[in-house]
């Protein structure tokens, strides 16, 4: 399997299937396809129409969409825990993920990922605001419901730590006020060893255009 | 199980969970909780912090955002073709379904699905224009490629067809100019008697105010 991503410093999406596939001991290749260069969009497409990362190809298949790369390898992997599998739990997983993957515009907007930012507090707008007090609602109820059998969202590292993994970095590089809870379970996100692997090839990236606009 | 939806006319998210459930013959009760009412968000909390339609109760189990309750029917019914089961076929379903919840948003904003609007053209914008090339070139895709067993996008009707519901409707509200291997889907999907019904409970609404702007 070859998991196309964009640049690890910037790539949100790309994040999310990587940090899954590496945290599981899935194997696979990975190739970067520089983002915001003029052939970036051309790049892309002679994988996926859509024309945009992360894609996974493999062998004839093309998944693209992160939230479509993860449930193709539960289904590929049956035996690999890509989700939940109490029912309950597996329910609010989805539905976290895929509020995750349509939503929180503000905040994805206003705090882009940045793994190379060092962590400085930012004026946040009402509605990043509001995008941040829902997901720590959200995440409190996972860790309090469903979260007993380890240190992330559903206990185990599941699908929907991959989904969030990216706003974990926003709430650290933005220095977000989170409470203990929140805090603690962005501790265990970073301190696992596929997180820190996606950080060295960050940090390692030749040094380029930074696309967000940062609000100081 | 209780399918929370929003005004049949003009919820397009609610649309589609419902139209899978019916279409497949699962057993729900629906609660329409009426859109854009000084209530609403506080009704819709009352189930979902999310505080967004549909919502999908099952017992104890509380399901938010219209996909998750898509993959939730596809685990709680193993034996339903919920998705595609060739592999292929199912990972470029889930691909185009998960493409559709976090995108188009131009088509959305400036198309919004409306069961009861007379077909009629409407100048659109560039962005609008780009976003129904793109889901014409995908839907074409998916019935060239995988859609051999039957009228809809894999054939045999399944999620994506649920989650590309509302942009049918938009298609024929708006008159939007498509090729013929479009325009046979459309007439697959709107004929499906589950569309049908879904049509009478939208006829039969009391009218309210049109909430969506339109661009004559």
């Amino acid at each position: 399997m070859k998991l196309l991503i964009g640049n690890k410093a910037y790539s949100s999406w790309s994040f999310r299937p990587w940090i899954l596939m590496r945290h599981l001991g899935l194997p696979f290749e990975e190739e970067v396809v520089a983002l915001y260069q003029p052939d970036t969009a051309e790049r892309v497409r002679r994988f996926s129409k859509a024309g945009k990362l992360p894609v996974l190809v493999d062998g004839d298949i093309v998944v693209w969409e992160s939230l479509a790369i993860i449930d193709y390898l539960a289904d590929r992997f049956p035996d690999r825990p890509v989700w939940p599998a109490e029912r309950a739990a597996r329910a609010h997983a989805r539905s976290a993920s895929t509020e995750m993957h349509a939503g929180f515009q503000a905040l994805r907007n206003r705090c882009g990922m940045n793994m190379r930012r060092m962590p400085k507090a930012i004026a946040l707008a009402d509605d990043v605001k509001a995008d941040i007090a829902r997901i720590v609602t959200l995440w409190t109820e996972a860790r309090e419901r469903f979260g007993a059998g380890g240190p992330f969202l559903y206990g185990a590292f599941s699908a929907a730590d991959a989904m969030y993994a990216p706003v974990v970095n926003r709430f650290h590089a933005y220095a977000i006020d989170v409470p203990p809870v929140v805090a603690a379970y962005m501790t265990a996100m970073m301190a696992l060893p596929a997180w820190q692997d996606w950080q060295r090839g960050a940090d390692a990236e030749p040094w380029f255009h930074q696309p967000y606009e940062v609000v100081e």
